[in-house]
């Protein structure tokens, strides 16, 4: 059981589990190979800066599509960590702020950072981290700068390592920007895809629904879908008497919801 | 008759109806099935929010262009949805802030509604409230990132449930800023259309014309037409002896008005 | 006799007659159908907001060349409107004034208008009030923003309307701003225009000339002029012993006058 | 001589002559045709805002290449106007100030002329006042406003009359600008020009040149020159014993100086 | 063995030398004849700054691939120089710090050195110090005019001498600046390649591995690739039992790293 | 020999001289026709200034490519002039202000000198002094302003006489910026050209080089060649035993030195 699995994932030294936690408020389901992949290799790296000295900053950046699932699966694997010290830092934090707050919010947190021997930061949507707009196109390019400068620094204590997660669905702003190159290794988030995904995920929430409805419905789903916009069109279509599901409702939900 | 039905519409919990209601000074005509399937819509992602507790945020962007009662509409969901927290944030309110105070006093607004266990919150005129300009273009991108992020963000209070209503009559630009992406169902507002629309309007008003007269009109009036004009043209050609309407002066001042 | 004209219409309520007489330096000159065609629309406009209670706002854009006498015609209409509050916002009185000042100005005044149950205000020289230049663009969107709100904000009071006046003698412009669409209604100014345009302005000033130099020019000035031009032209070649005016002086002042 | 004929022109009411003169460090040479005709067409300008209470502003551009002794001219018909108040505002007093702080200068010396019955301003090389460069291009909007504005400006004393006096060596610029409209009359600055006009010059400044060398000069210099450059080239080529003058000195000059 | 030789150069004046062996966290690798090439010019060139009184001033731009070893080289530089004064400027030390605080940051550091004998000043990763982005392309006018004055100064101290060492990887970047014409000498950082090298790099960490995969390793590394990411990719592929690295997974990781 | 040439120039009334030979750290040699050419221009107009009450005003622009020695020839002249204020305005002493520090400095210099009855001002690197870079393109608008100003305006105190010398290698810019046609005369910066340019150099610095390297060296040098430039090549290759110059390693350093 999805839920199960968080539970299980208690770090040990005391980082902030509540705010990693909060943003997984529909658990993680471990939906096919893709999610599987990913979360292999994000592990190793994981691994990888607890356990070698000579790697003092591993940064990955987690790329996909917007409601992918990015920002869940950042907290998530902040939550398998088990390092002393992991943060994520988001766009919701840091609203309202003046681009200099922002950059000396996000210094500090690194900072922070290098006190601990092993710690891990979240860059959650870097895109609306710099304050993008395609039009102009306008960003921060203080926040910018900041970020190119601390995605690449290595702690200034000896003792210290540090992992960086980059979340973004902007692969190509990145590219523009240098931001990319600054990260080391390059993630794709995974789509729920195919039959088999979708069936894992209607069985792991326990929908109400009739096995000939969820076959149609997994065979006519064929394209890939974020888990997150997934998610929202199986809870529209449970606004029904007893939340069942049919084929007819889930299908207007999926385009209703712009699909 | 249209004004009986504001006033059954009395929020139970101290929303602030006063301000809503000044939104709605003529009054809401249900003047065809265009209106009628985009109340049905409203009202049942209304009863989402109100009813699963796995919808803890809706966002819903209400499109059309000026002076089809965007505005009018939004406060008259307000109204309806008998939510705890109903509050507009319009350009008016917002005039002669600066960038940053107008970002406050939104942020403000969102604040106090996630205090709330149900709130709803109108946007309205988005452009407006953005500064926007297609000259340039220009716009306030604080605003802007403000929205971006606010307009996403599920309330922080567990407890808390939230409609956002987004209002916009240049769709376009609120693509070009990816802020229609950022809203998770869009409807479109509707317009009134045929003889059947125009004859309805013109008798919920009680108008002084003759069937003849209202005939030739409503056959005349072979376009889409926003209520909001609708309304403005029949004034206008109501400013004769014992407000008469004749076809002549009607046809007038709907070339006059600049249509 | 046109200054009589202006001498009878002696707003009841107190209205800053005044500085709205000061706008109109050389009186008003009714010198044709043109102009009697606008001055009639203007009354039934000003008359509908005086009776109509469901026209709590009107707004009316005047747009014509420069020199085509907007100001005048605009501060005239304040004049004869004989409504409690009457006020003219011209460049003249922002020169100076940062942009946010400017704004506050403006909505102080639009403040103080609201309090009057029936008022009017002129919005001179709208592109001059938006600092606008045409390299660049540039203007000042921050009163471009205010003027957007103020010129579609209904009252706030419930018993006090308003009749909102722009000139402006770059139409396209507002076109690009979206500022011509937040007015209701558009006027365009006229011109002199004719043989019997003329020859009533040079009647109405009992200007000392001979019939026969009076035909010829009337017949000469083949094109429509501005109302300002023609008085401006008209005192050079005044400027002449007992200020007799002959066809000569006349011609080469118009000349010089870069026409 | 040319030199009298400053000393001639003392103005009556306390004007700050000298401040003028300052600008006229050569005299005024009437150097031929060219030079009169303008001489008298601004004449009678000043004459026409002495006499007539119904033109109580009058605004000319003497527009010119730079150093066609735009600056002198407009000095030395302020000192000829024999009006109580006169006054140059010139880029070299405005130097160093922010744009607003210049802004406030040139608005208080409107200002103060307002409060005499016959004032005239000088707006010396406007295109330095906007602090214009042709690469963006850039300016101060901030001054151009206040000039488009101040430049129109009826005195709001009803007893004052002002003449306005602006000088530009980039005529193209002040038409992007709008700014050539909103003077009334344009009058072109006289170059030296030909045979005759060259000779005179010689003559009026008493050169100690043998008059086969000025006749070839004069038929020499076979383009139109203006008057600052000349009496330039003229000194540099008098470096010599006794200032004597020859042909060859005076072409090598005029070469040199990038002629 | 190349720790060893790090150990050696030991400056004698007090340079901030812990400053600099920060920058070299691996040791300097001396991987091949375009290692050897580079380190005899700059020596050189240390030399003639040491000893020539005529060479007050000498600035050097290093030009290399990002990940080619820059910063560690030019550390590696100022640690050899046996300079009385060593200093390095980077980003990690600006971060956060305004425009101008960065300014006038680097110009203390410049104003010390002055106070110097002989001095060394590593302005590392300039187009960062820039604030650079490709963008618009955006970057600070002010740190830009500061370095373009900096490089070419000359040391105000008649008996001082500066050395000046730039690192880059947008060499096009600092010629569109105009900033590598204000350097005296160009030199290019060395790749790792071939063969030869890369057996050279593996040899001297002492890696576990056996003869048959360096070789394999050795002769599929077909291109040049920089040290950083060479060292790095030999690390991700150390993450084995004993540290054994196999031909198979160092081309997986050399994959995944991103080439 | 070229040493001594300044010495015996030494300004009598107590200009700053130290601070003008600060910039010719190297003297000035006297290479060819080309200097003999320059240097008598320059001189005849310093004597212009000196003798001619008639011109309180002589502006100069020294043009060159970069390193053909604008900023030593700027500061001989300087010296040379015997004239009791002397002054270089160079971007080094203004590296770190603002943009309105500049200018004020700037204008503080300009009102001093016009105390002296006689003044020499340098503006060195004029470029470097308006902040400019291609990109953009960037430059101080304020400082251009100022500039613009200064360089053409009259010292106010009647009885002073100025002379300005600007410096720059992007006389293509100051076109574009309207400043080169501030200047009254334009001059060329001489380059050492041709064998018996190069001879002289070396000669007058005394070289350890045999007649037939000498000879090489003239011959292979067939292109103009800054003076500062060839300065620092002869000075590279120096750093030999006895400091003996070979035809070898001139030509290498040549080529390193990027040329
Ligand atoms: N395997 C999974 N990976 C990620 N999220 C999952 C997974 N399974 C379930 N979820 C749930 O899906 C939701 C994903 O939402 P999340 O906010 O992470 O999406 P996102 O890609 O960041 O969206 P956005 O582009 O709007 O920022 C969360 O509520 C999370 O609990
Ligand atoms: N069915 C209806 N929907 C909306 N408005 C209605 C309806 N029936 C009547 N009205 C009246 O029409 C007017 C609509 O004006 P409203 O300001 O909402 O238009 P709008 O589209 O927001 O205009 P704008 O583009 O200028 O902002 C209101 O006075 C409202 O009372
Ligand atoms: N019928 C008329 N309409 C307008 N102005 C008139 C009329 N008859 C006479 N006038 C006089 O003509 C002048 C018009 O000048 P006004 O300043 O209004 O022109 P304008 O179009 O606003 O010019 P600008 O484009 O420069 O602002 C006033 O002095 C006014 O008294
Ligand atoms: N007829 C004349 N008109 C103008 N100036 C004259 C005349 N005769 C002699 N002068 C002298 O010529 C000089 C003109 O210089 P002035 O500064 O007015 O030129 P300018 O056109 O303003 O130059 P710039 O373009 O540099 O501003 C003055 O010294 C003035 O005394
Ligand atoms: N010959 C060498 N030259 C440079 N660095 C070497 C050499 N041999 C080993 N190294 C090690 O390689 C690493 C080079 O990293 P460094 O930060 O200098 O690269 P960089 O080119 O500056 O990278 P970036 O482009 O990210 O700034 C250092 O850890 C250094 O100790
Ligand atoms: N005839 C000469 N003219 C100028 N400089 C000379 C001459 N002879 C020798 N020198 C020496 O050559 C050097 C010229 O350097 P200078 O800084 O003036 O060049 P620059 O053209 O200003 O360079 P940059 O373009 O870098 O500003 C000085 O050290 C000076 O002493
Ligand atoms: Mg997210
Ligand atoms: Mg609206
Ligand atoms: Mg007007
Ligand atoms: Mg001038
Ligand atoms: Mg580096
Ligand atoms: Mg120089």
């Amino acid at each position: 059981h999805f839920l199960k699995a968080l539970d299980e994932v208690r770090p040990a030294f005391g980082v902030e589990e509540s705010q990693l936690r909060n943003y997984i408020r529909n658990g993680i389901i471990r939906f096919g190979d893709g999610f599987s992949k990913v979360e292999d290799t994000c592990t190793k790296l994981l691994h990888q800066v607890k356990n070698s000295e000579a790697t003092p900053l591993l940064s990955v950046l987690l790329e996909g599509q917007s409601g992918s699932g990015l920002t869940a699966l950042a907290a998530y694997l902040g939550m398998i960590s088990d390092f002393p010290y992991a943060k994520m830092i988001t766009p919701e934090d840091l609203v309202g702020y003046s681009e200099s707050a922002k950059c000396s919010k996000i210094t500090k947190i690194f900072d922070d950072a290098y006190k601990s021997p092993l710690s891990l930061i979240v860059l959650d949507n870097i895109e609306r981290l710099l304050e993008y707009v395609r039009i102009g196109p306008r960003f921060s390019n203080q926040v910018l700068q900041t970020l190119l400068v601390l995605v690449k620094r290595i702690p200034p204590n000896k003792r210290s390592r540090i992992m960086i997660i980059g979340t973004t669905s902007s692969g190509a702003l990145l590219d523009d920007l240098s931001l990319r190159e600054a990260f080391q290794v390059c993630v794709k988030a995974p789509l729920v895809h195919g039959p088999a995904d979708i069936t894992k995920v209607f069985r792991e929430l326990n929908c109400n629904i009739a096995e000939k409805d969820l076959d149609m419905i997994a065979n006519s789903v064929d394209f890939p879908i974020g888990i997150k916009k997934l998610l929202m069109v199986i809870e529209m279509s449970s606004q029904t008497p007893n939340r069942l599901i049919t084929f007819d409702e889930f299908m207007r939900c999926l385009t209703d919801y712009g699909l």
